[in-house]
């Protein structure tokens, strides 16, 4: 679908919210001429001043409403749990015509929150770019970000062909390759690929920090074992992350079911001495990690290099 | 303690098993010089074929009671499970005011294993570098592996402290920091830093494999959410894990009661919609990473660099 030489060239692209991923869209966006005029917004002073500082806009404002004046696209980079306040602002004002689109990495609520405040001539094309850092913040954001991972679209029914062909073009020239699924599969796929997951790594870190017997020095000392892999992911934007699971409970809560339940069988085989078993599940995992390779998702360099110097 | 200027030199230094961590004994130890001759033996044809043409050793032999005559300082970097055979095999004929030592990652079994084919002549100093990568075998070791990663010694009572001190000395000369704990507080340590993340790093790519409503495919394609994190552990040398955690059952058992306790609690917040509970814990979380970073066990490039090409 992508014909990376002459990408879409958007009128105006007004972004809202400037951390790593808003401010890698505006990286990426203005580095490969995908918009003739790109404004965008934070809510926070200080976010403004670099964002000024860095050029990442060609106008950055503090009101959302000023932001998205005469824009032909729209695009929501906030914690999620802020977007039904942004809706209800923006909308009203957003011109004829015009695509609002999202980064959030939940899609059910943020369609129930978003589409009461939409008509006939706004259309919006959910996504989510499976994509990022355990930093925060418009420094931390950079123009690569979205090559070669992956972008979910959730259109939701009667969205007209031609604006999820234009945002799924847009990601196409932010590098990433297209996904189109329904907003509930997209909650359950993100569950176990990116919600548990995180969730777990939070969880054990503050396992770990409240240990009596352990000391914490000890913990951050001898963390080379495979506890500070956890740790990355559990530093990610504590805002962000808890407007996820409070937007995405119902899989959260089914995908932990599962895992609580298979951890149990584990925890039963070690009890009672099943090497086999053990040894079984173990080498099973060993052929995914081989699969994630092999798709371009991870690199093969042993720990990631952090070994060799 | 350590004189960087003019390493130790141990007479002859025997390697039994050279995987991942023994090879890069092997090599660290030829590169800087830390004995004279280095001999090694691994029960597989294929990794001493593969041992010979890489150099590895001066002599690798097939037989362990061949390659342990007249060494000095003889290192176990076989899985904890075959230490008790091995011992039972090369003990009578080690020479007299020999040390042993090791390098598993469980202690209190491996001092039990062991301990009865001693005798006063030869000392056995338990170690465990805490420096790993997920890959195994003799080709993927590397002689930086230990630079700047901890060694802990968990010496049984009344050691010589000449022998403490030589194994304390070769792991400095490696380029490791080195602690001395009890096997006990080892155990425990290393159950909330590793054996207990590589526990739950299995159980979820096992979890993520087994879903009927999320292909496999799915999984792996969008893994770049967090999901892959925990493959790169989940791909760690199925035997050796296995071993782990037969032989560490009581403190992971203990380890992984909290975890799962503290799990439900957070599981908890998530269902009661407790947003402040989920973000005070997911800000403590975050600074544990700092310290991590701060103590040289980590790097803070985003996303180990993987991100940006």
């Amino acid at each position: 679908m992508s014909d990376k030489s002459s990408p879409q060239t958007i009128g105006k692209l007004a972004i809202i919210g400037l951390g790593l991923i808003g401010s890698s869209i505006a990286r990426a966006a203005r580095e490969r001429h995908l918009a003739n005029v790109i404004v965008a917004c934070d809510g926070s002073e200080a976010v403004r001043d670099i964002a000024r500082k860095l050029s990442l806009a060609d106008t950055v404002f503090a009101d959302p409403v000023e932001c998205i004046q005469d824009a032909d696209v729209i695009i929501l980079c906030t914690p999620v749990g802020t977007y039904e306040s942004i809706a209800r602002l923006i909308c009203p004002d957003l011109k004829q015509g015009a695509i609002l689109s999202d980064v959030g990495s939940v899609k059910k609520t943020v369609v129930s929150a978003i589409s009461p405040f939409l008509n006939n001539t706004i259309h919006f094309v959910p996504a989510h770019p499976v994509a990022g850092t355990e930093h925060s913040g418009p420094e931390a954001g950079f123009g690569t970000l979205f090559d070669n991972r992956w972008c979910i679209l959730t259109p939701p029914e009667g969205t007209p062909e031609s604006a999820v062909q234009l945002i799924d073009r847009f990601w196409r020239d932010l590098g990433s390759k297209v996904e189109i699924m329904s907003p509930e599969h997209h909650d359950l796929v993100l569950a176990i690929t990116s919600h548990v997951p995180h969730l777990i790594a939070f969880n054990i870190v503050g396992t770990a920090a409240d240990l009596e017997q352990v000391t914490q020095s000890e913990v951050i000392k001898f963390s080379a074992g495979g506890f500070r892999d956890f740790t990355r992911i559990a530093a990610s934007d504590p805002t962000m992350w808890r407007d996820i699971f409070l937007n995405n409970k119902e899989a959260v809560l089914e995908m932990l079911g599962r895992f609580t339940e298979d951890l149990y069988a584990l925890q039963r085989m070690i009890r009672w001495d099943d090497g086999e078993g053990l040894h079984e599940l173990f080498s099973r995992t060993r052929a995914i990690r081989r699969s994630i390779i092999a798709e371009g998702q991870e690199t093969s360099s042993p720990d990631f290099g952090r070994g060799k110097k």
